[in-house]
């Protein structure tokens, strides 16, 4: 690691040697629109804060009732023993974030300081910001986990009683009570940035809260991505291996697994979903503070406008908070009265109906928030619905996005019969072929929805719009932010059904852990204890059953985070291009594919995607190599009926942590340090690379996870539905699994993350590289680029060089 | 099927209705400079042509010099069966362009005929020179199978005598002649056309010209490698299934997979090669013409530029097939002095030693020839050196790439080491892993080495080029389309050590097949026929050994290919510009990416290149297990030493021609029909477009193939240097080596003629598209685009649902 180390000095040392070179700078700030204190707009905006604090009130009245629903010791035991693994290793992420946030905290610091000129006080506001983005992500995503792990036990408990639907419902109940959190806590932040910060401080205090955010965003993403899959593929091979089920309680690999759910499937997207609804609205400020002005107007009527379009959009999401809530609260009772006392049931089909129906609440209310704000904007009016339509683009790709992607990864799709069909007769080798062609034409058919929802809301804002606008050119942007902002919409409900996942997932490895099977008289004690008598094959059915269900809308919620990462990015990458070409008035051919420098932006951009996806596996490849090497010496098959023991499971969460780590370090350090030197290269080379960064990280991202989804229900269906354990069959789709681990839930998911942190860290990036082209410092400038390109080529290096797998072996 | 032939029917329909209203339309021609009769520049071209019959005579000479070497009847036998079965396959495929042709042929006669109003005459010229293309394509690759089925049991009785040498001299005699008849033939007809054809369908030809060896090339490349790697896995599987080797005679699989040898890894490339070195001659011919102008001087000024810029290209590639056979006449001295007594050697060291000299050979006489020609060209005695640099970066990179692939990809290298080493512990699974991350990797690097050279020409561009061009901006393009043109300068030699790779892996195939080992008395005839006495064992060791030379180069090939695809696609994209922008004066802003259709064509490209590498894999999937279930039904293993009933032989042969068939229908109609949707919908949606195909296909084919060439020589390391055949780490390198087949053999390498096809038939369908628009038809416009995506998704659907495997079983 002392390479590293060296490397992040040498970092460090030239980013200040660039600052304190660079030369004086005049103002650099986003001027947001003030709210007339006490106004119409600002008292609903105050009713937007309240929103949120109820918000709050019922995530934690959702928690006191889960704490309090029943559950036997021996499963509350394993979850707790869960929940103190996932605390050890988000204060080892902690410490980690720390250090990072010490890098990018130094350039903030130059940045508004030196460069901006901001007094002291300001900066510190600044720089507490991105404090409270890191801290957002980190604090919602320890919400997340505590929840989860009394979700987990509380599930498995629940369905001794003979019936599936606990299962169905307390794994909801936990994810609602995330989502509905993680909104609220990210708008009460905001609204109060617009509402009770001075002026001058507010656009900073944004940019420094997104990239504080998407700071946390990003490492909680990528290191709990490959704790998780390096734990997970640890405990699926020793099935190969050794015949025994995923979650055998002498394989001291389970606990690292269940860790690892939590790591990689709750904190990961928790955090992400956190970052992605900050950073879209920071995106939607960003743009309608630079880019709207009402047409032959004053100062102040432009004022006027934007402040009513940031009411309209801030406003829209406190409604969409309390639609989400309504679409769970009905969802629950009709799902409850279908299914409360049924045998069987479609564990899909409550999920299915919640984002349906959440996604045509929305729409409505959409359309009812626009009429009521925007029915006389500009003096036109259609704009209300034209706006919301565009909007409900987005919400609709919101719903349309799940459902495509069910054709690909669903237990009953055919493309997952076909993975099956094909390792029939082909085994591992036909299994992953059939699975790699699901995720080719799921970003077929997904790219095309995308572009169509993209095309209509384009459409729709050249409907007159675009007087709107510094340049009609800008209508598009703002559709694509409108459109990325809809996706969004129903936030609440997509994180929820996104943690259904790990906590069924979970409830499952609580359930054989526990042993609560084989424990002396518990058929008794259950009866005297809880009133009824346990049903555990019934039981151990409808949790890997569930667990089905929960792969599908994992895999659901992927591509919309994705999409609303690409296309978020994409309308901050235009606050890049007004200031490239002040104000969209010069250098416009600059952006075109027959510059140069562009078109090798794009290209650069696929590079960068690419070698993600390998460096990310690279890690999960070598950290579980080194996992089923200790679990193969120390598991003990002899003992039947015995748990590894604690020893052993916390070293194989160790090797999860230190792989996680290793691997995160090197690629989190050749992101920033591309980014500064792509920045400093040119300025358009840098727009290319981050648009190229957009498009390819969409494709790949949708690619990875819906071949993993389809691999992982096809061994779900062998499971549960054939009935196949320990066939070859099952063989065959075990390994698609373990492929597709890393594809799904390591590269595909911080893929997200990263672009954004890119597009936002780059902004600043390329300020400061353009103030040093200003006062003339070009050759500086240039040999930064230099500088820091090679730096990032040795974490290239090392990314797979360092991480190898290394042995005495004679190849 | 049926439902095939209607979707082609109403496909012709739409085409014929779409025709049948456009408006009239003036004169759309491609002026190409007239070279001055017996001039200075008509003779120097004369001298090239007799250059190309010279090389066309080398290629005979070499085919009768392989004829006639010594081999033993039974391999001959095995050989003759491969060259007969080839034969039938290419005789169906012929069938197949016939009917495409008609196609491609309507759209043809109506642009030129209706549209341009050429005289009847000049438009059957041009038919028969698309149909000269598609025969080209064609001949090439006859030629290529004729001649690689007398080399491979040449070779493969060679080393009987128990040295390595004949096994790395014979394949590579046999590549030589291949690709100086290629590069020979082509040549020949370009300057046929330039010398002697009247001015008026010079332009038009060449454009029918590449489109016919494009519309050959795609199909010959996607059937042929469907066709292939269907057999490759039906063979590779039986490894695993029933620990049998590659190549044994019981197995009904191997003849086909001989055949697919062939058809995919001879026929593909030859058909690719012959069209990429077309389409980028004639790609650069088109810039010539379209963006060369004198500074400040007349009409006649520009002609003789550019006339004189032509001969320069023209001249240059007819020096640069002297290079390569005296590169490859040097290297052969060399190399037979060093190896031919030796009884160990590097098979990979006199290939690579051959690209590096032919590379420097080539870098070299383009200097001096730049000299000669261009020494005083408009006035600056400065530009002969900086175009010639341009070139050199192109056939620089044609040796660094190589040089970087093989870094992931040959026995050597550290990344099919780490493959090798990830299977010890975690089986199939972290084998898949490691392959893709090595494919990964190779991109980052790759991308970034095409960048760099890209970069460095684009820079020498500007230093005075611009000023020869219509608008300066063009100066970029050029330089790409140069460098294009300087990757293939080392043609033969490159399409050589490709062709190195299918006449090795036979003659393993040969020598297992003619079970010469245990003829009774063959020691002793050998003896008396050929005088000297075999040894087997040697033989099969080097033949072994040999396959992981050919498989690394293989793989060099491929990015080479790719590489030129995406550069030469670039410039013609920018002929397509010249057009829309009416010679770059208007409309440019319209290729920004704040212009919206320009940035979902981008995206849409991404999503066809995903469909594609879907489709492409779908075919060989399903196309394997219907292979893999007849012989498992058919092997008899009872009978030892028996060889499978020649019918049970060509039933394989039967399976994988009919996937073959199936898919690439399925896939040709897609993109023909999106092709001319995107056409349909918007001019620069389209450019976007055919961008978007150009970078992801770029990055796909290099992933693809370089992860398929690491995984296959993991596979080979474990049976050649580990000596571990039938072990649980051999049977995990098999999983990894079947699933890298349609990687590296069929999706990957068809991606390059794809994206060309698409490019050259986009530039005919988007004129006819303006032409419609220009006669008011809009509407027509937008209902045939309509028309054209649905029929395209029809197909795209079909790709996957028709081609699923279709089982009774309870799935």
């Amino acid at each position: 690691m002392s390479a590293v180390k060296r490397g992040l000095l040498l970092g460090a040392g030239s980013l200040l040697l660039l600052c304190s070179n660079t030369a004086e700078a005049g103002e650099a700030d986003l001027r947001i629109a003030p709210f007339r204190p006490f106004g119409f707009e600002w008292w609903l905006m105050l009713g937007g804060m309240l929103v949120c604090c109820g918000g709050l009130a019922f995530g934690f009245a959702m928690y006191r009732r889960l704490k309090s629903l029943p559950v036997h010791r021996s499963m509350l035991e394993i979850s707790e023993l869960i929940y103190a693994t996932c605390q050890a290793y988000l204060l080892t992420q902690g410490k980690f974030l720390l250090l990072l946030q010490v890098l990018v905290g130094g350039v903030m610091v130059y940045y508004f300081g030196v460069l901006a000129k901001k007094p002291a006080f300001d900066v510190a506001v600044i720089l507490l910001f991105s404090v409270l983005g890191i801290l957002g992500s980190y604090g919602v995503a320890w919400f997340g986990i505590r929840i989860n792990t009394l979700a987990n036990s509380r599930a498995a408990f629940g369905v001794l009683r003979g019936l599936p639907w606990p299962a169905s419902s307390i794994p909801l109940q936990a994810g609602i009570a995330i989502g509905t959190v993680l909104i609220s806590v990210e708008l009460l932040l905001m609204l109060g940035v617009l509402l009770f910060l001075p002026n001058r401080l507010a656009g900073a205090s944004f940019i420094g809260f997104a990239i504080g955010e998407s700071l946390g965003a990003s490492v909680l993403r990528i290191a709990g991505g490959i704790f998780t899959k390096i734990a997970d593929i640890g405990s699926d091979l020793m099935k190969i291996v050794y015949g025994i089920q995923e979650d055998d309680a002498r394989n001291p690999g389970v606990i690292a697994d269940c860790t690892g759910d939590n790591a990689g499937d709750s904190v990961g997207p928790t955090a992400d979903g956190f970052e992605t609804y900050g950073v879209t609205g920071v995106a939607l400020i960003s743009f309608i503070t630079l880019a709207i002005r009402a047409p032959g107007g004053t100062q102040a009527d432009t004022d006027a406008l934007q402040v009513l379009l940031l009411t309209w959009i801030f406003f829209l999401r406190a409604v969409m908070v309390l639609t989400s809530l309504g679409a769970y609260w009905i969802n629950h009772q009709i799902s409850q009265r279908r299914y409360a006392s049924r045998t069987e049931m479609n564990f899909e089909a409550p999920l299915e109906q919640l984002v349906w129906m959440t996604s045509g609440l929305s729409i409505a209310l959409t359309y009812a928030a626009s009429y009521f704000l925007l029915k006389n904007m500009a003096g036109d009016p259609t704009l209300w619905w034209k706006l919301a339509t565009i909007i409900s683009c987005g919400t609709l790709a919101g719903a349309v996005i799940p459902a495509l992607v069910r054709v690909f990864t669903s237990t009953k799709s055919r493309h997952v019969r076909e993975v099956i069909e094909a390792s029939r007769e082909g085994g591992a080798s036909l299994n992953i072929l059939s699975g790699l062609i699901a995720g080719n034409f799921s970003c077929f058919w997904l790219g095309l929805a995308i572009v169509a929802l993209m095309a209509v809301g384009n459409a729709f804002a050249w409907q007159g719009a675009q007087n709107l606008m510094i340049s009609p050119q800008a209508a598009s942007v703002f559709a694509f932010g409108l459109i990325a902002f809809g996706f969004l919409g129903m936030g609440p409900v997509t994180i929820a059904v996104d943690s259904y996942g790990p906590v069924t997932d979970n409830a499952q490895s609580v359930f054989e852990l526990s042993q609560i099977e084989s424990l002396p008289g518990i058929e008794a004690e259950i009866e005297r204890d809880f009133g009824f008598i346990p049903q555990f094959a019934a039981a151990k059915h409808y949790l890997e059953d569930n667990d089905g269900a929960g792969n599908t809308f994992k895999a659901t919620a992927k591509p919309v985070l994705i999409g609303t990462a690409v296309v978020g990015a994409t309308t901050l990458v235009f606050a890049i291009i007004v200031m490239l070409t002040e104000g969209m008035t010069t250098g416009l051919e600059n952006l075109s594919i027959l510059h140069a420098p562009f078109l090798f932006g794009l290209i650069l951009g696929g590079a960068v995607i690419y070698w993600f996806t390998g460096a990310t596996m690279q890690a999960v490849t070598t950290g579980a190599y080194r996992a089923v090497e200790y679990i193969k010496q120390h598991i003990r098959l002899d003992q039947s009926g015995a748990r590894a023991s604690d020893e052993d499971s916390k070293r194989v969460v160790e090797i999860c942590t230190q792989y996680a780590q290793w691997g995160m370090l090197n690629i989190f350090m050749t992101i920033l340090c591309i980014t500064l030197a792509f920045a400093c290269f040119d300025n358009y080379l840098f727009i290319g690379y981050l648009i190229g960064l957009a498009v390819f990280g969409l494709y790949q991202a949708i690619f990875m996870a819906n071949a993993g989804g389809a691999w992982d229900n096809a061994k779900k269906v062998v499971e549960v539905e054939l009935k196949m354990k320990n066939t070859p069959l099952h063989e065959a789709t075990i390994v698609g699994d373990t492929v597709g681990d890393p594809f799904k839930d390591t590269s595909s998911v911080s893929l997200n993350p990263v672009i954004k942190f890119s597009t936002l860290f780059g902004l600043l990036a390329l300020e400061v590289a353009i103030q040093l082209s200003a006062g003339g410092q070009e050759t500086l400038r240039q040999s930064a680029a230099w500088v820091f390109l090679a730096l990032a080529l040795v974490f290239v290096y090392r990314s797979f060089y360092s991480m190898r797998i290394k042995t005495n072996a004679a190849v």
